[in-house]
């Protein structure tokens, strides 16, 4: 469960708190893309580009693979698993107590 | 709609991209506490413990008030909420697809 080291969390945190690299990230969401396809909406310079990606792809958010001289990102396979796990723990007792109140209504329905 | 702003989300994510902030939080969904009730399981100085409470609460995920001498924080109210509907937005097409086949199926059933 390499997702869940803090370490793997402190880089899933740190790579999302940064609106250029949320930006790819919802690009992403609709399918794969080069890295020109990903600098268009950006007035970055393409090292900056470059630099961003690289941040999310050692995250584990994205992954990349080359086909000639062209490099295409996707998104990985449960980007960002860990940090929803992480947050989803995050509840309060309230809110748990509530949980486990509509759980028992809805087996009460089930009977 | 203060919490879905690109700078509050950055302040989110950077907040909870260390691990000492991110126990401070598992700590205080467990109920309120104080500077040092929080500052115990770590060996940190004082200050880089109420630095640590400000980036949480400058990011809107915990809050604090003084009572006398006393400084107490909580966990705040919908503390991670922006983060959590960022990160359920980015969803892939064919997690989207599953979601509609599974509210069909659902239909299905109620009928």
């Amino acid at each position: 469960m390499g997702k869940c080291l803090p370490e793997r969390l402190d880089r899933t945190f740190h790579a999302l708190a940064d609106a250029t690299r949320r930006a790819m990230v919802e690009r992403l969401v609709l399918g794969p893309a080069s890295v020109s396809q990903l600098a268009e909406p950006f007035d970055f310079a393409l090292p900056t580009i470059v630099k961003h990606l690289r941040v999310l792809e050692d995250a584990g958010i994205i992954a990349s693979h080359k086909a000639g001289r062209v490099r295409t990102y996707q998104l990985a396979v449960d980007a960002m698993a860990g940090a929803t796990e992480w947050i989803a723990r995050q509840r309060m007792p309230h809110e748990r107590a509530l949980d486990r109140l509509g759980g028992l209504l809805a087996e009460n329905d089930a009977e």
